[in-house]
C-alpha cells in the first residue's frame, strides 16, 4: 500500500450534494460536508474539514458549481496539491442488473438513467452527480455503489409480488431493497461487538432514519428487507407512507383526482410521520410534540415503533430465531425511546434491554443485558466509508 | 327456549347466493347450498338437505329467482309448513360505523351501499342479497352481520395508514379487517381445545382460503389483522395480490394505461396465486403443479406460506408471545403442506408440530406435540353458524 489513496465519496440528491473525503490508508475521513438548496437561490455549504467547521451561504445554480465550491475548500485545506485518486458515488437503484459496485462507463450511466423508473426521486439526481464529477475529474476512476446491491440475492419467494408473472417480468417489478451499504456495515460491526463470526449469525438490522428499512441478515447476507421495488414500501418514514393497502392508492387517485406525478408526490413527500402528525418529518420534533400531549404526533411515533417491532418478529420467522438486533441511522442511533419501545414486547424472543446502556451510552455499543438471549446493539452507520471501500476494491 | 327457531343465513356474491338453514334450538344446519352463475345463462343450484345432495342446472336470471328456487327446495323438504323466523346476512364491509351486527333498516341498507367504496366487489352484491330476501320475507327480522365488526376496536396505531391525516379522516381510510366471524369462531374453539379461558389467551388465527387473513387475538379480541381498508391487503390470495409496494400500483396504472376499474380488476381478479403461477387460483391445483416441478406454481405456493409465517412472527411481537396458532378455511383446514411449511421455521417460538396429527387427522384437533410451547390447532370454520347466532342475539 504505502502511498495514501484519497477517495472522494459523493451522494447527490435533487438539490443537494453530500461529500466525504477519505484517506484510505488509514480509513479516516479528512473532510465531510454538504451543499444544500442547489439551484434554489441562496444555497448553503457546510463542511467539517480536519475538525474545523465551515458554513457559507452562496448561490449554487447547479451541481457543477456546488462541486467546484466543495473542491475549492478541499484544495485550500486538506488536499493541497494532492490529487483525488478515485470518486465513489452512491446510487440508489441498480435495477435487476447490478449486484455489485461497478466502474462507471457510458453504459452504466445509461442504466442508471433507465432505472429511474424504480427510483424517480433518486436515480436522476445520482446520475447528475456522476456526470458533474466525471466532468471535473475526467481522468480518475468513478465507481457506482448501489443501495440495492446487498439485497441482490434474496430468495425469489422473498422478492416476488403477487401480480401477474408476465407483468413482473416485463417491467422488472420485484423487491430490490435499499440502504444496502448501511445494513452490510452495521451487521459486520455487530458481529465484531459480539466477538462472533458474521457468517454464523442471524441479525435483524434496523436502519431507522428519515428513510427506514429493516433487513434480515443471515450469515452476512441479506435474505429479506422491508423496502420494495422502490424506497416507498415498509415502515412509515419521514414523509413516505410505507406499506398501505394497494386499494388506498387506487382510491386516492380516483377520489383526489391524482395522476402518476400527483400520487407519487403525495405518498413520497407529504405522507409518513409528517402526514400523520401534521407537525414535522423530523422525528425529534415528533417526539417532543408527543411528549407534550399532541395525539397525532403520538400516533405517528407509535406507528413507527409498531412497524419496526413487527418486522423484527417477521424476520425472526425468516431466520428461525435472532442472535442480534441492531439499531442504526438518525433515529435508530439517537432515540432511546424508539429502541425501548421496539424492544418492549420482545421478551418472548428473550430480549432484555439494559435501560442504563440504552439511555446513557453513546456510540457503538451493546444495550442488552448480559443474560439477554438476543444481543441488542447500537451501531452508528457509515455508508460513506463502505462506498469508499467499494471504490478502492 | 322450547320452540325451535329457524334462521336462514345468506351470503350473496355478485353472481352467487350461498344459503344455510339452521335449527337454532340445536344449533344444527338442516340444509345448505349455493346458487352459482346467476344471470349467466345456465345457473347451478347445489344443496345438501338432511344429508341428501341435490344438483340442478336451470336459468336463474337474477338473485330473486335464485332465492325462490332455494326456498322451493327447502319448503319441499325440511321446512314443510314451518316459517323462517329470521334471516342473517353476511355483509363484508361495515365501514367506520358498524362495530356490531345490526337489524337491517333503510338507513342500514343505504350505509351498506355507501361502504361499497371500501369493498366494491362485495358490498353491492351483499346489498342486493338483502333486498331480494326482504322482498321474499317482508315480515321477519333481517340482520346484517359484518365481516369487519370483530376488528372494530383494534388500536389506532394498528389501523392508521401513513398518509396525510386529513385525507384518512375525509374518506375513512384505515385498516378495517375482514373474516371477523371466522376469526372469532376459531379463536373460541381453540380456547375450548386448550381447555383454557379465551380471555387469557394469545392466539394467531390463520384463515387461509381463497381469501386469506391472519389475526392477532388477545383475550378474545382482535388487536390486529392482515387485511386492510379492503380485502386486498396482506397475504397473497387466490386472485388478489396482497401487500405490494404502493409504487407498483402507480407504475402499473401508468405503464399499462389502467384506470380505476382496470387496476382494481387486475389486482383483485388476475393476481395472487393465479397471477404468479399461471396455473389456477385453486390451491390444490397449485400444489399439484408444484409437486410436478412447475417453478411458477412452486413460487406461488412458497410465497403464500412465507407470507403467513411472517405474519405469525409479526403478531407474536404484538402479543408478546403466542399461546396458540390456529389454521382454518379451505387451505388452512386441508393443506398439510401449508401447515407444515408455515410451522417449519417457528422453532424459536417453541412450536413443535406433530407430523402424524398434521397429516392424518381430520376435523377439529391439536396438531402440535404435547411439549410444544405453542399449541397448534386445526379448526374448520363455521362463519354461517356465527352469523346465525348473531341473528338470534
Amino acid at each position: 500500500m504505502g502511498d495514501t489513496v484519497f477517495v472522494l465519496v459523493l451522494n447527490a440528491g435533487s438539490s443537494s450534494l453530500k461529500f466525504n473525503l477519505f484517506d484510505m490508508a488509514k480509513e479516516t475521513s479528512l473532510a465531510e460536508g454538504m451543499a444544500e438548496r442547489i439551484g434554489l437561490g441562496e444555497a448553503n455549504l457546510t463542511s467539517t474539514i480536519e475538525g474545523n467547521k465551515h458554513r457559507e451561504t452562496l448561490p449554487l445554480p447547479t451541481h457543477k458549481e456546488a462541486l467546484e465550491a466543495i473542491l475549492e475548500q478541499l484544495r485550500a485545506t486538506v488536499l493541497h496539491e494532492t490529487p483525488i485518486h478515485a470518486v465513489g458515488h452512491r446510487v440508489v437503484h441498480g435495477g435487476p442488473k447490478y449486484g455489485d459496485s461497478v466502474l462507471v462507463t457510458d453504459e452504466v450511466l445509461q442504466d442508471i438513467d433507465h432505472f429511474a423508473m424504480y427510483a424517480p426521486l433518486h436515480n436522476p439526481a445520482n446520475a447528475l452527480g456522476i456526470r458533474t464529477a466525471m466532468a471535473a475529474f475526467p481522468n480518475v476512476p468513478h465507481v457506482a455503489v448501489f443501495d440495492t446491491a446487498f439485497h441482490h440475492n434474496i430468495p425469489d419467494h422473498a422478492r416476488i409480488y403477487g401480480i401477474p408473472y408476465e407483468i413482473s417480468q416485463k417491467y422488472g417489478i420485484r423487491r430490490y431493497g435499499f440502504h444496502g451499504s448501511s445494513h452490510s456495515y452495521v451487521a459486520a460491526r455487530t458481529a465484531i461487538l459480539l466477538c462472533r463470526p458474521l457468517r454464523a449469525l442471524k441479525i435483524v438490522t434496523c436502519h431507522i432514519g428519515n428513510g427506514t428499512s429493516i433487513c434480515a441478515v443471515h450469515n452476512g447476507k441479506s435474505v429479506d428487507t422491508s423496502m420494495g421495488m422502490t424506497p416507498l414500501q415498509g415502515v412509515i418514514m419521514g414523509t413516505r407512507c410505507g406499506t398501505i393497502d394497494p386499494s388506498v392508492v387506487e382510491m386516492l387517485m380516483e377520489y383526489e383526482h391524482l395522476d402518476y406525478n400527483g400520487i407519487t408526490d403525495l405518498l413520497n413527500k407529504k405522507s409518513g410521520l409528517l402526514g400523520i402528525s401534521g407537525v414535522s418529518s423530523d422525528f425529534r420534533e415528533i417526539e417532543r410534540a408527543a411528549e407534550q400531549g399532541n395525539d397525532r404526533a403520538r400516533l405517528a411515533r407509535d406507528l413507527l415503533t409498531y412497524n419496526v417491532r413487527q418486522y423484527i418478529g417477521a424476520y425472526a420467522t425468516v431466520l428461525d430465531g435472532v442472535d442480534a438486533i441492531t439499531f442504526t441511522a438518525g433515529i435508530g442511533t439517537h432515540s432511546t425511546f424508539v429502541r425501548a419501545k421496539v424492544c418492549s414486547k420482545l421478551s418472548f424472543l428473550g430480549v432484555k434491554l439494559d435501560h442504563e446502556a440504552n439511555e446513557h451510552g453513546t456510540g457503538e455499543r451493546i444495550i442488552s443485558t448480559p443474560d439477554s438471549r438476543v444481543t441488542v446493539t447500537v451501531v452508528p452507520t457509515n455508508e460513506e466509508l463502505m462506498i469508499a471501500r467499494e471504490t478502492v476494491r
